[in-house]
């Protein structure tokens, strides 16, 4: 196998390689012929172990899925348990490998997560940033000519009034002229920690010369990819609950074991989506067409723009024409955010270098719903309940059933059958 | 004594009240008849003890400032050591003292200090920004209509080709207009840390309704206010090192010891500036009228734009007059910068509110080189080796020798006599 470009043979650290969308690039890059490091601290793992949360897809441990994808693919992948908040681990991986690009998923991604209270909003922007920072030291001092690709998020830009660019925009005021960094607005500390993260690496290329692409990703949906698909050790994460699972997951979830589809608020609220495949074929685009040295490139990566409401009446409308009765609820609104605004933003950059979009389809959504229903009886209906983590006061009485729910059981009973593989 | 506009007798934290700016702001507050907790956990004293660097006028320890300040004004300022880090610590300091105002000084400001190495970077990010959202979580937990008054820079903007605005800016882009927080392009990991700082305030604003005055602080020149004046033991900090030291400083030494004023690269830098005194001025009257709940308020707080090579050629005039000759020499740039730029900031809004600048003049020029001169025995020739850290490669052999001054002498002998008090 080859990738395109002639761009095959590259050396790439994924560091993340364990979480929903790091595990499957890992695999695809893999399969395009580049030597894959996959790397990670297995946080993800450790904190759905303490707050009582769990994968609906079975995982297995990063060496079986490396074992599997050998036997699958004939592929290597190499595998580094790193914590990247250790700045001379972080140095020597990068004195090791030289890798040619970095593809870098390796945070605290949960806006929930980082609202629960004090601890989580600092663990959460000490990780991202410093580990961050000990990425883009590394390749000054290692690879200086290193790409960065670097997973943001396009929560930082908020819900201005005007268009979202790409990164940038251009600004008169007061007869002159500049082109400056988009102002953000971002709502939570998670979304806060990729804002700094963003202006660290601009910085990082202005000063140092690094080449790095931030990617400012919507919401990502769908469980499978072509390499996912190939065996069931091979599956990546699928969350529901109301502290990793995304809106569109828990109405997923919710359909299918009959439960109304709980919008938060008014459900105006308008982000950008994609397909996780979609999300390989961006971040392969990225690496194939490498920023400049010096060059801090942003491109807005996600082919569609929903309202919270508009998800909720489409899994309705799927299970409608199956005859199934699916009721929309309003509950309060957690967060602190509009629920009716106005949101267009660009997202031309990737469709420019050749991005093909699979859009939100019915068949998806079929796809989703029915893969739930097969692991239906590994839903625990505490993680149903909405929501746990509040913008104003943190964590609430769901929050907390939710985290004594591992404490109350034994390991073994955590989860219904199947659940959380410990790594 | 008593405050203005009848608001004396206000509990006030002060935030790193060891510091330059702290210690005079804590007398100054005494002095109006405020109630002054003075919070510092002395990192300013250590980190000169580690670097080999140090105060040229005498320093006090925090315990004796405080008995003399009693005993000159008959006012007690409470001391507390406290670490911001602390996020425990800080929320018992707030259930303690119920604060109506929070000064917060309490932060590592030293550019050059945040590009010595990846540790120094790390080290200035996660002090700043934990300690930040430390005192943003005791406001909402314990004080929620506490003013949090924060020291920021005019870093935080960079030079941008149009006007540098008070903290927002109104954009109309294709069509639609909003009003978002002015785009900046930081200059140093130090910088950064202030923007991460400013947008986490500005998000616990919005979510919270915490009401927060924002200072974008130009450079800070002179070494007496009114309450500094009344004891040597009351002195503040005068640094002339390339870490600590701004340029006037340095310029004044240099010219107080007969080198030529060394002006980095071109010196068409241009930043906002501001009297000691007028920082004083400013904070009191942020205190005075304080911001609204939920209103995060930016005021740009400086009087004069100055390049670098204007303040060389002011120096070097000032001694021109006394008949003696002073060089300006021109060294490479440690520094990633522009040395020619556009540069209006606007900084009307204090003086809106009543500020009465006091501009750069001869005379205080005059004072700052007759003070140097009086202290000249304590100039440690190694500190004024120019630069010691440079922006691409971080700390160079100039600040390996400051590093080793400490080490290589006894503790006694480290700073010319009466050399940096041990707190």
């Amino acid at each position: 196998m080859s990738g395109k470009n002639g761009r095959a043979g590259l050396t790439i650290l994924v560091l993340g390689a364990d979480g929903y969308i790091g595990w499957p690039m890992a695999m695809h890059l893999s399969r395009l012929g580049h030597r894959v490091v996959a790397v990670d601290n297995l946080a993800r793992r450790k904190w759905d172990r303490e707050g009582g949360t769990y994968s609906l897809l079975p995982l297995r441990t990063m060496p079986q899925r490396i074992d599997r994808w050998r036997q699958v693919s004939g592929q290597e992948i190499e595998w580094r348990r790193v914590d990247l908040r250790d700045g001379t681990a972080v140095d020597e991986l990068f004195a090791e490998f030289n890798p040619h690009a970095v593809i870098h998923f390796a945070e605290q991604r949960s806006a929930p997560f980082s609202m629960v209270d004090r601890a989580h909003a600092e663990m959460t922007q000490v990780n991202n940033v410093v580990g961050t920072l000990n990425v883009l030291f590394a390749i000054r001092d290692r690879v200086p000519d290193c790409h960065l690709i670097k997973l943001g998020t396009m929560g930082e830009y908020g819900t201005p009034n005007i268009d979202i660019e790409e990164g940038y925009i251009d600004i008169e005021h007061n007869g002159r002229r500049d082109r400056l960094p988009f102002p953000k607005v971002p709502g939570s500390f998670y979304h806060l920690s990729k804002v700094h993260d963003s202006n660290n690496i601009h910085f990082a290329t202005r000063a140092w010369g690094v080449r790095a692409t931030d990617l400012n990703q919507g919401v990502v949906y769908g469980f499978e990819t072509e390499e996912t698909a190939l065996h069931e050790d091979l599956h990546t994460r699928f969350d529901f609950d109301s502290i990793w699972g995304t809106a569109l997951n828990r109405f997923c979830v919710q359909a299918a074991v009959g439960q109304p589809l709980t919008v938060y608020g008014k459900g105006g609220q308008t982000r950008g989506f994609l397909d996780i495949r979609d999300t390989m074929a961006c971040i392969t685009l990225a690496l194939e067409n490498p920023a400049e040295r010096g060059e801090c490139r942003v491109f807005n990566q996600f082919t569609e723009q929903f309202s919270v409401l508009q998800l909720a009446e489409l899994v309705a409308r799927v299970r409608g024409e199956h005859g199934l009765k699916t009721n929309i609820s309003h509950v309060q609104n957690p967060r602190v955010e509009a629920e009716e605004h106005y949101y267009n933003a660009k997202h031309q950059r990737l469709l420019d270098l050749g991005l093909q979009p699979h859009l939100l389809g019915d068949t998806l959504l079929e796809t989703v719903i029915e893969m739930v229903e097969r692991h239906a009886a590994r839903v625990d209906p505490v993680l149903l309940e909405q929501p746990s983590v509040n913008w104003k006061s943190g964590g609430n009485e769901v929050w907390d059933r939710y985290s004594k729910r591992r404490a109350s059981m034994s390991r073994r009973a955590a989860a219904p059958a199947g659940g959380p593989v410990r790594s």
